[in-house]
């Protein structure tokens, strides 16, 4: 059984405060909010004890390891706080908006061998781990060629655009990471091509809303990572996987399988209104697979380095999308 | 908040389990079962009590509603004392395998009033209720034709098909009350062709294993519902239906959503291992839907006069079987 | 090169000019027609010769195979005339519509020899040939239950419908044929359920427009074919066969793969207009197959015996719907 | 009726000669190869003569227009003295691999005014062509992206390799003109990433074999195409276009609809074994077109104009491959 203390209990934060709820492995003693009032009704439904600050909650003997889901700018200060305490830490992306922190953040913790995840939860959607598996098989030969699409029903509000971090940084940052995950291979190159399509506020917000970011990878393989922040029908996130011995699909996803003929046309139900509907089930995987992690002593993955990578290649994609050129990961 | 006490903490009774637990809008507080270790077990992960007797849960204060989970030859005993204890019942289909006892237990059972659920719970399945939405809505028209596919992964033990009354009474009963639900429309003739092509002890048992089933409906529209114990392939069930403006199929249902191409194929992840996989979230949601008729003061729908017709249509099949000949639900 | 007289040139006769024309084994060589216009239009195009009578064509030197393609109550008169001017013959379904004539002509041209193919097209049908040889390669296993679909996008005219000799004998009789080919199995036994529910006319005029027809298979495998006159839909055919080893199907068709995603719904193109769009290019490959046959002296197939069988099934199925019990096929 | 001179009758010279017999608007009266024995061949079949030069053929008074499916060395010459002889011209792409003489040929012909049509046939796949009507008709909105994918099964021979001006302008170059016609959109930015990942002997030849190329189109939407010369599972042209309005794609084709379930799988047939199968049907509908622009009087489309910007597009990539760095169009 896995002590966890949970910072931040905003949005995602009750998602993963209902994952270590619900898992037979986990327990939930100590729930931390700036928002006293919100921390002590999670604390009501769940038996955990509310925290008066971090420290205390960090502090705690019954405390084995800290989830932080609390605002992106606390990240990297809880991260170190709870590595100084002692306690593993399963941390959502990204570790902070700013690199130069974030490598300064990853230098000071990763000596204390902590156990550190990151929050990359589409890697544990069961979807792409077939993928994931096909090529591991050898199913699909040496990998050539992938296409991730990422596409969101709605953009944020104006006021999350404007502290994202961006569409690479916020958005796009998954797939980095994802890209990474699913061909086991690393970018070299990015190049990156932007546009404000959407809405023109997000354009004056200094933001793209519409993006296809190339990245040539370690192998010589070619990846495209198309990501768009408003569809109209939905949410649709694919993989395509193309090598020398097949292709292997990651597909569109239907919650429901109906469909109806009539005239001329085959109407079927459609995709999943949101991100969340479609990946609910991946935060509950991925905590599992931390604690898995925790249980037998190895590293947790993703973990802190993944975290740093993927940052390092939205970095390079803001970078090329300025300059209008491919720019080297190293450059960054 | 509804009260439960629960009979029978066996496969399905521990589904029912769960989803008592696990609705923010019922409580478990008493259990029992004729294995007392195993009513222990749940009592304690869910905070009820263990009942000495089925009477010192149905006369307890804190029951509202009984849930009847126990093996099939209790059910009727359990109902007509649960409705006698003022309870409402929700029970697990059939009432009893005999249909003369059936009909004694709603004659004797009905006058009283008490709202009384049987668990069609695949009445609740999103994909079919979407059918049945496409029907009501008019989007199908004047229904014509339908097409009931119901294929198992694999048989029963034979020990449970010597005690399940037969295809037409266990597996197939669940379309007859399905065929009801989604077409709004009565059987008034039943012709069943079987045969045991599956496995000979099946046979030797004296059920069969395949079988197709066709219904006349009083509105004319003709009705199939096509039952084998063994696929292979997973647990197979469709609904199609086809009217005068279109046709509705609530499909094939795959877990995941992947494909492979390669030479000259393309493989696809295919269906859930089993019926109850596939039907899992039916639970929960006919639990939901019982309360939801307990809360407004509505007899729950499907109710006893369900669970009832649904028999009366297997007895027709399975005379209809014995005689070769289609037989008037009148008949029986 | 074999050379054909065709006879008659209404729409299934000029869609036979078309595949003579067009193959470059075989040669339209002698048309006829009682409407000389349409036979010397037909002519002029191919450079054939019209015929003054029937058997000006059939003692022609120039022919080695008559096409009978005229109407239903000219087909024994022609068949029989053909085999003993000793020509091979390809002879749209029916034989006739009364079974006992078609068992007359039957007993007077099977013993001298002639090769005689019928116009099954549906056995060519790429699709259906498919699975058809997925049972033959061991696919499917023993095969337990098929599931033949047939549905018209509109009833035929209600003059049509009077000389049609009613939906088994005119529609479904395709799918007697197709079940006995694609399972290699004969039927033994027919129940037959059929209403009118597309257009009072019809049942007006004494037939049906909706059925569902069960088989019982030599083999114990049960067989449905489901049969429409109107879909509004388009045309829809298709296959279903259910073995010990697995589900082969030989799919819904869209002439256009193309989808729309939009809001909650995914819009895709539909089926063909109609069975001609659909079953078109069957009719060269049946044409090339009795070709073949010829060419290698064998006995073409579907050949006059496979006729016989698919309106016996015919008759047992109209008895069934008459008498409103199972038929034995032996009863006819 | 349009009278037709042919030059070159190779592959795809044959290809259109069949189209052109088999038209009923269309005559082929001329045909014109190398190699004489070829020529004369297809004289024979058709009734067509065999011209002993081009010129011959180009100054006969039964010739309307010029098909040139000839060496694409000779397009340029060909189509310049057609249009001196004041013959219409449907040519094959490219009209040259030279740029520059590409200009120079399109300076010289144009002012004549004769009509010129351009071998993009697939512009006139009906399942693109949908796409196509789809955006006229405002179901997309505003295209914001699109996605052309384009993988043949086998790399050409390596002699074919090295003469064929390279990926860009000989493959890709097909999707450079598609993106124009279905988008109605201009690139203005071409960023091409290459690898030669296939075969070796590929690179060797100077050339890449798998290709992701960006282009910036003037509207501001993104534009990938992703081209390979080796799939392995047959032929793959797919395109999706994305907009404010919705998503259509004109979907991977498979020649039959035939699922086979098994085990824990879905074994679907697979893709057309080459583009020629795949593309077959738009050689004649490409033809149709021709023909109705010369019959009414109308510039053919595509047109010359077109020929020369897909392959300023493909200069673009080159350069762009080249110097590892966006090219915008203008540079060309």
């Amino acid at each position: 059984m896995i002590d966890f203390a949970l910072f931040g209990i905003g949005f995602i934060g009750s998602v993963h405060l209902k994952c270590i709820a619900s898992n037979p492995r986990t327990r939930l003693t100590w729930v931390y909010d700036v928002n006293r009032q919100a921390a002590e009704k999670a604390a009501t439904s769940t038996g955990a004890r509310v925290a008066e600050s971090p420290e205390q909650a960090l502090q705690a003997a019954d405390v084995d390891a800290a989830l932080i889901a609390s605002s992106t700018n606390t990240h990297a200060d809880l991260l170190t706080a709870s590595v100084k305490a002692g306690k593993a830490v399963l941390c959502e992306k990204p570790i902070d908006l700013d690199i130069a922190r974030v490598r300064a953040c990853v230098a000071e913790v990763e000596p204390a061998g902590v156990p550190i995840g990151i929050g990359f939860n589409r890697r544990f959607d069961p979807n792409h781990r077939e993928v994931y598996g096909l090529i591991r098989g050898g199913k699909i030969g040496k990998v050539e060629m992938a296409i991730f699409t990422n596409r969101g029903p709605a953009p944020p509000p104006i006021s999350y655009v404007k502290v994202s971090g961006g569409q690479m940084r916020d958005q796009t940052v998954h797939f980095f990471d994802l890209a990474r995950f699913i061909l086991g291979d690393e970018p070299v190159e990015v190049f990156a091509a932007g546009a404000c399509l959407v809405d023109p506020a997000i354009g004056e917000a200094g933001d793209i809303d519409t993006s296809m970011v190339t990245l040539r990878m370690q192998s010589g393989a070619l990846c495209l990572i198309d990501s768009s922040r408003r569809t109209g029908y939905g949410y649709d996130e694919r993989i395509e996987v193309f090598g020398s011995a097949g292709l292997a699909e990651s597909e569109r996803q239907r919650p429901r399988g109906v469909s109806y003929d009539s005239g001329d046309k085959i109407v079927q139900d459609g995709l999943h209104p949101g991100w969340f509907e479609r990946m609910e089930p991946t935060y509950g995987l991925s905590l599992d697979a931390f604690v898995t992690a925790l249980e037998e002593g190895k590293a947790p993955s993703p973990g802190l380095a993944d975290g740093l990578k993927a940052q390092v290649l939205a970095e390079a994609a803001v970078k090329s999308l300025r300059e209008n050129r491919p720019v080297r990961v190293e450059e960054i």
